[in-house]
């Protein structure tokens, strides 16, 4: 779907939407650097254009803003960027408009905002879970694709589920969120709402963390996803941690299997996305840990460079089969670096040209 | 079952044990100034013992340590103190034996310590939930009698089942908590496990809650309690929070009710406590609160001194009928000032004399 | 200077200009029980007005909202209210012009902005430090009256000082602050900029700190302030506090004092405030403890209900005389409380009538 | 010092006495897979000999312990251990024992124990800072040598004040510190004490502040160091903060430079360290911040690895000639990352053989 003028580059261009935000100083952070894309746009809004970047963003990452990238000047959001990709860290009052455009106008759009996630031809993706879901591409009728990855809370809870439904049939899901500050952006969260408190309210994520997952396990007949059948409850809360959501899951099973069949299944757990050996892919997904107070947010965020997800304290559960503790880097594994992986995926397949 | 000698008295003598701890000190805190007990001994481990109260402990309330109590001499744990009821503050490890001591030398031991919460004669109380237990008592073959309060994380739970149990008929509760460091005594959590950071462990505690509440809310027969017969499941974890233990709860119900009848249930609540006018029982043990954000450690842990609970996010749930969110001050309702509580029952229920 | 009407009300009438923000609650809090003043008005932005109290504010104390204030009308910031006193919690942004039209159709303006603060005719008033100030009252030439606090962290710093100035004579004054969040208003400080973090910067803050001690403690010639002549450097930091205000502080003195001789000068001091009863005035304005490891914002910003100061850590300085530790409640003394304070004297020394 | 026979080997073996500590475990991330150094040995106290590491260690770093370690077993803290250089992050209660055991035993003993550092004839190490001190190990008379880091405040301060003292003579010094927890070690300070709080109190650390930097910028004379002549003045605070120390810096000087001046010399500056190569040494030992609201420990604590201070706020001080503030990462560069370093330097001086 893109032009023949691309086939020979040594690297495939790719920008940002919404730069200078919270999810697109992520994007900065693992583009700046990357061995297939090369980053030569940022787009963010009207505010932002005109100025170099390092004086448009307030950076708010622990890693220093790369010196080139700095130097950038900022564009519009207006589909006339130099490059075949963007990603797009925007916010969803604007994305839904700014994403069509660009995918009507040929670029392929990756994005992290929740406008397109549930709409039929777009997938909403995790490449160690659902990669067959990229033949939905095949019914957009824009010139160019939109591709989104899951809401953040999502991302580790559909992966966690995954080789469980595979092997054993999820029937039932109930889950409860204790969810990082990054995830509401920036400023996002005043710091008197979280000090030494906890909000047990994210404003559309139990919607979210109740849908999402089905559609992503769900499975691709024709032109649609028919979304799993088992049921989800959540209740989501903000606590006083900078990055990592955390998730208490209770499962009940089709065919309920030993603990040690669930930590297998786990372990053993890979996908088309370590085979590809796709650049942002972790070498092991899924990381059970048997020592009884694990996960936790500040020693398990960064595992495999954030995309790798930690499993622990299984336990039998009294009204389903059984417990357990997730927790998953919600800006790396739940945002940016899912969609980052996303594009390297759709790269694979041939969705986009060299 | 306490001598003739106290009889007119204008305050009841009483005693804690395990004064220096956390729990101690918060028993410090309601006892000074207490219209009717008198506090004359502070018992504590022999390090302590000879010092002054105020040289021996570390304070960690945020209300000055009462003068008079600071000059207080501190005593051993043995069963020779100068009052009639002692409040015991006791680790697990040294509470059975010398809260048993205690007993039967007369004394009345409230205690906050687990060591006989699950004992057959031992009622464990929450003077507004199940005041009848104490029928209990005279089935306890010592000269003295212990009571006992549920585990902190247990109170605000059983409080919030109370009304929907009976007006509704409970059958299964599924309960995530996120637990204050208070909690956890003095010292208690490193720093380093909770800054930035969510424990989702906490040692014997989600047997606690899966356990207690089916004591608390069954049903006296003869000298034992019947358990409630629904099945709970728990899972517990710790969060940078002061004070202030929230829980996660869905709860199935064997007449589902509307979710008007459920908040009339919750705010139509009193009990005895109320009705006898205790000094440390709140005006309305339960408030439900509408706004979505709702109730939070923060703004809710004081509600009438820290013996009401907070309730709100009451919703449908997809699994069970519906979830909500129950928020308790830990060390007041869930521990110290559920012991006051007890004690003052004790009082007007003639078990112990003036 | 405001009408006979008012002589013979039981309460003063006053009302509040930015109701709705962090200082706006604050002073409602403080006012809606007050035995001199009664609250009979609201004022706030366009945006609020119009609304019940209880809808237009996003509540973030932790004491609940008062029934009665919640159903008030939220009326606008114009001269109109029906009123003698008006506490402003107004934005630096609108104060002046705001302020100075209700100065000149006859209110006595309450003022916690800082844009009348260095005013030649206006006093900088702490009541228990320069309470003669009010004496530059005579010389504003508008109907009404303005008198401001001092900056939150400069509150805590002049009581500190004064004792000590009046005694020794300060010299030179090096201080570095660690600020509570709530100093920054809401929603105020990003909690991911403050969560496992310190920012060693609060914009403008240095320069009051280094500017309004010396006008405070400056004496009063005709219709002007002498400042005094010290010198004081600053470096002002957020922490992660809700609240209180830390100050870590160096004096150099004329008359170099004992370290007894200054603790005495602490523990001692009163003031008019103190003798004439005022109802917010603390019972003894300065704590000075002896422990090691005091003072801290958890344990002593609520002393004498946040209105005492707590000082502790007095050494001798190598390179000054002395260097010691403050804390204040930085919304309370430092802000809201303060304000009242004033207004209470203003009525005892009859700027307004009763 | 070391037997011939460690000539031909392609690592240095190195040991960690305190292995299972917070340093000790540092150490252990630092040297599991060091191009110079071989891990050979972990030592610990009675209660984990004979224990695999991974069972007597709890794990608190954010990186997975190294599995190849955590088979390792755990060995006394006997100078019996098959390895030359040994790293201590031992306790002072037992350092200093311990460490002149190996010493006179012949290993060389790097540590971050405080027990040595102010004694005549041991070095008290910064490889950027005072590399000639190690010519003191000629005059240590025992078969092996003791090298010292400085305390985790001080590397720092002495690292900032470095280029100022040798361009511009440092004259005097005045510093208030906000130090992170882990620098109390684990479990260290309690989770109720630093939650919505600050502790104005750290033991013995303004002495270590206030005398050991004069130590380490002294002048080298025969067998000894002149201190240098200033003095400093330091009030020591900890703050909610995981790891990253920041200070407060007032200095006056014997010629003032210009702002300009002072950053050049701070950005200009290089060492031995740097020349030599050495593997942990940071490429930039100082990096200044122009951005008003830097250095932020979350945000540059990681600098380089944790190997570079930050500093930034460079103003005039009305009372000194300049103020500005310093962050450096307090674990790494400041005590198990500093002392890796030392060995380097050792290693490529000849005081340790191949």
């Amino acid at each position: 779907m893109l032009g023949a003028e691309y086939h020979f580059r040594d690297k495939v261009r790719v920008g940002i939407l919404g730069a200078t935000g919270a999810v697109g100083q992520k994007f900065v952070q693992l583009l700046a650097d990357h061995p297939w894309f090369e980053l030569v746009a940022l787009a963010a809004s009207e505010r932002s254009v005109g100025k170099r970047y390092s004086q448009a963003v307030n950076w708010i990452l622990n890693t220093p803003l790369p010196e080139a990238v700095g130097e950038m000047e900022v564009s519009n959001c207006t589909p006339d960027l130099p490059c075949n990709i963007v990603f797009s860290g925007l916010d969803a009052s604007v994305a839904g408009e700014i994403e069509m455009a660009f995918a009507e106008k040929g670029y392929v759009v990756v994005s992290n905002a929740r406008n397109y996630r549930m709409a039929q031809h777009v997938p909403l993706l995790i490449p160690e879970v659902n990669p067959d879901h990229l033949e939905l591409l095949h019914h957009q009728t824009t010139k160019g694709k939109i591709v989104t990855n899951p809401n953040c809370s999502v991302i580790g809870l559909a992966l966690a589920l995954k080789p469980l439904d595979q092997h054993f049939g999820v029937e039932a899901v109930h889950v409860t969120t204790l969810q990082a500050v990054s995830g509401a952006g920036y400023p996002g969260v005043a710091s008197l709402d979280i000090l030494d408190n906890v909000i047990p309210f994210i404003s559309g994520e139990e919607d979210k963390v109740e849908t999402e997952p089905q559609k992503i396990l769900g499975k691709l007949h024709n032109d649609r996803i028919h979304p799993a059948a088992f049921k989800i409850s959540a209740q989501c809360n903000r606590v006083a941690v900078t990055d990592g959501h955390m998730a208490c899951i209770s499962v009940k099973f089709a065919h309920k299997p030993t603990p040690q069949e669930m930590i297998a299944a786990w372990e053993s757990f890979t996908s088309e996305a370590q085979i590809l050996n796709l650049p942002t892919a972790p070498l092991k997904p899924i990381h059970y840990f048997a020592a009884q107070n694990y996960p936790q947010p500040r020693l398990h965020r960064n595992l495999d460079n954030g995309m790798s997800i930690a499993v622990g304290r299984l336990q039998p559960c009294s009204l389903f089969d059984y417990k357990f503790v997730v927790l998953s880097h919600n800006t790396m594994r739940g945002a940016a670096g899912c969609a980052v992986l996303n594009a390297e995926l759709l790269m694979k397949k041939g969705f986009v040209f060299w």
